[in-house]
């Protein structure tokens, strides 16, 4: 089955608000083993939407269409659906009640423009909308079926739910895909392609679909089988594999973060953590809060960005500041331990770099990076080269760290 | 001119990932007056990508497509697009020294998939990839030109203008819009709306164009001419009406940051800046620091996530702790004053809240949030009610923290 959406809205167009409904929909139909193929956004004008609905009814098999349902003039998604269908507006006295009634419960008056809202297509299924004056449209055509939703989230979201999938689901007679993803940290795409090469090709073999899902620092693995849950025990085998041949990678399912990994595995061993950061300037620290529950391992930390915080708050000697420089390994190591000190706690994670653009030499050029981490045996330590991006090497700092405390806690060699 | 936007991934249309950088490119395209009609979602599949470039051509005079130039067997964008314009792949020496050198400078060795992407098409105009092993596509067909970039937004906004925006300017002879953003933070769309009806108006009969780009806590206003420069004193005195009737919420101009306008500020009197975090867990200080140069004034900080480390590391007495509660004025004041003078800086800022979901009681609801800023003329307060939604807690209270010390350095009232 294939399925389109169509967003309609100039604000879209000219970014002024980022088109979060199509990602939420592809996720949504999904879990319903409904693939998107196709995602449009247009203006709202008369033509670009008959020719866009036309090009997807011609392609498709179900539309989702969503905004320009508002009762102001530039609204005109409800009009010109009503024309390409080849129905007429007609009054519909029980939504005329509900948004009657949904003003009296906010104690604000009906205009007309909302009166409007009530006028609806004859030949379409109207779905109620509880949430807004905006009704949901459901046409059909040739066994096609198109449906028009408002595009505010929240109320698209219930309609799609309540009133949209289950008839969908019954309409397509629909048995789900099953999907999975698997984490990775601290290896590039095209690297750990050569490593799993053969995996690969057995995997398509077994005609289960792989997907490298890069986003900034990580990677995402999706496995999909087009055969729903069946199929679940095979994946869940596959990726055993990469974590037995690959732990020093792979740190977590769906979507988990490696500072939500890191926090689980502390909370489950009562351990405690706690940050001396320069260079990222407390960037590691609000990764790991980010997650509520975070106190239950996070204590705090010491943003030491200047050498004379380095010293006063983590006790760094004066003279390893002088003779290595704060961007050192053995600056690292002594903020890590004087921090386990100061903020009493079992584990600290500690950086010092040169996140540029400016102040690197060519002894330590930007993007270089220490990264110490103090435990109940000792201190680590690792040292790394990123690139000239200031935010990036920031950001890839924190996410190296973070999977440097996983790989120690777990005992895990690279 | 019509503009159009195709962006390829599988990952956008499951919905794993949202499709900002078509909302970035509209944005930043608007501001050259160039307005995109159309904006297409497809998967990495040969057919999609044809179809829907065929269509573009023929429908627009600009399309940029971006994503699908990885080195995985997934990424085909490059070969169909080679294909579409009847070109064939050569090796671009330039960019195999690049890419080579790209990973020299990591430290790691380049692989038979890197070297693949330094082949490219013959026809086609080269645009430098700084940011990574992706380079741009240039393609001409007819009078229509295609740009194809990498979908990594961060490598993708360089190209777009380092090296789009000036071609497509100088090809179009596009004399280019003038326009200017005023960044304000602390007051809602609708409010703000309704405060400058008046102004708003006078805009519309001096033939300008006025933008609402709200932005999560923040709203920028862009003022367009498409007279160019010629106008430029006037959407200047326009802006400056609104900073004098709203001095306590306009802080700066075209993309800057809050931290960044009071990061000058700072500088400016040669004042130092530290944070003393709790709710936030570091989140100011890294904000602060993500602009280089920061050093001149952020000194560092305490992230004092724990009771015990508000009072070990910022001193707040376990009295005020016991009898106010961790979340209230006294202790934020504390936290203040304590960290004021361990940090031994001008200026704190101190913040300790709710962010939630959980932890709210009818008293301290969650998102309450209390902000203390020590200036060397005292302690000064602030307290707010924010939503539900943890990260959106924890980044409002950074941004009104930040408007905060803004309006006590310039004196400014509510």
């Amino acid at each position: 089955m294939k399925a389109g959406i169509i967003s309609i809205g100039d604000e879209l167009l000219i970014g002024q608000t980022v088109n979060t409904n199509a990602a939420w929909l592809g996720q949504e139909l999904g879990k319903f083993g409904i693939s998107v193929y196709k995602a449009t956004t247009i203006r709202d004008i008369k033509e670009d939407i008959l020719q866009t609905v036309d090009e997807y009814i011609n392609e498709a098999d179900f539309i989702i269409v969503t905004g320009g349902l508002g009762p102001t003039n530039d609204d005109i998604t409800k009009e010109t659906l009503t024309e390409y269908f080849g129905t007429t507006l007609e009054l519909n006295k029980q939504v005329l009640e509900r948004v009657r009634f949904f003003f009296e419960q906010r104690g604000k008056e009906m205009l007309d423009s909302n009166i409007q809202q009530a006028m609806l297509p004859k030949d379409a299924l109207i779905l109620d909308n509880l949430h807004g004056t905006a009704s949901g449209m459901w046409f059909e055509k040739s066994g096609k079926i198109l449906v028009s939703l408002p595009g505010v989230p929240y109320e698209m979201e219930a309609l799609i739910k309540e009133e949209v999938i289950p008839r969908i689901k019954s309409s397509f007679g629909i048995k789900g895909n099953y999907h999975q993803t698997l984490m990775l940290q601290g290896i590039g795409e095209s690297f750990l392609a050569e490593i799993i090469e053969n995996w690969e090709e057995r995997i398509y073999k077994e005609g289960l679909h792989l997907a490298y899902l890069p986003s900034s620092g990580l990677i995402k693995l999706r496995l999909t089988s087009v055969k729903g849950n069946e199929e679940a025990g095979k994946i869940n085998d596959y990726f055993d594999e990469l974590r037995k041949e690959l732990p020093q990678y792979v740190y977590g399912m769906n979507e988990e973060t490696i500072f939500e990994s890191v926090g689980e595995l502390l909370k489950s061993k009562n351990a405690t953590l706690g940050t001396i950061e320069s260079c990222t300037g407390g960037g590691i620290a609000s990764s790991f809060i980010s997650k509520s529950g975070s106190s239950a391992f996070f204590q705090g930390g010491l943003i030491t960005y200047s050498n004379a915080l380095k010293h006063k708050l983590a006790n760094v000697s004066l003279k390893s500041l002088e003779e290595f420089g704060a961007v050192s390994e053995e600056v690292a190591k002594e903020m890590a331990l004087g921090g386990q000190k100061v903020l009493n706690v079992d584990y600290t994670i500690a950086v010092t770099g040169i996140a540029g653009p400016d102040g690197g030499t060519d002894e330590k050029p930007v993007g270089t990076v220490w990264i110490a981490i103090a435990t109940p045996d000792g201190v680590f330590t690792e040292h790394y080269l990123f690139g000239e991006h200031r935010g990036r090497n920031i950001e890839k700092t924190g996410l190296y760290a973070a999977n440097f405390l996983r790989k120690l806690i777990l005992g895990i060699n690279n």
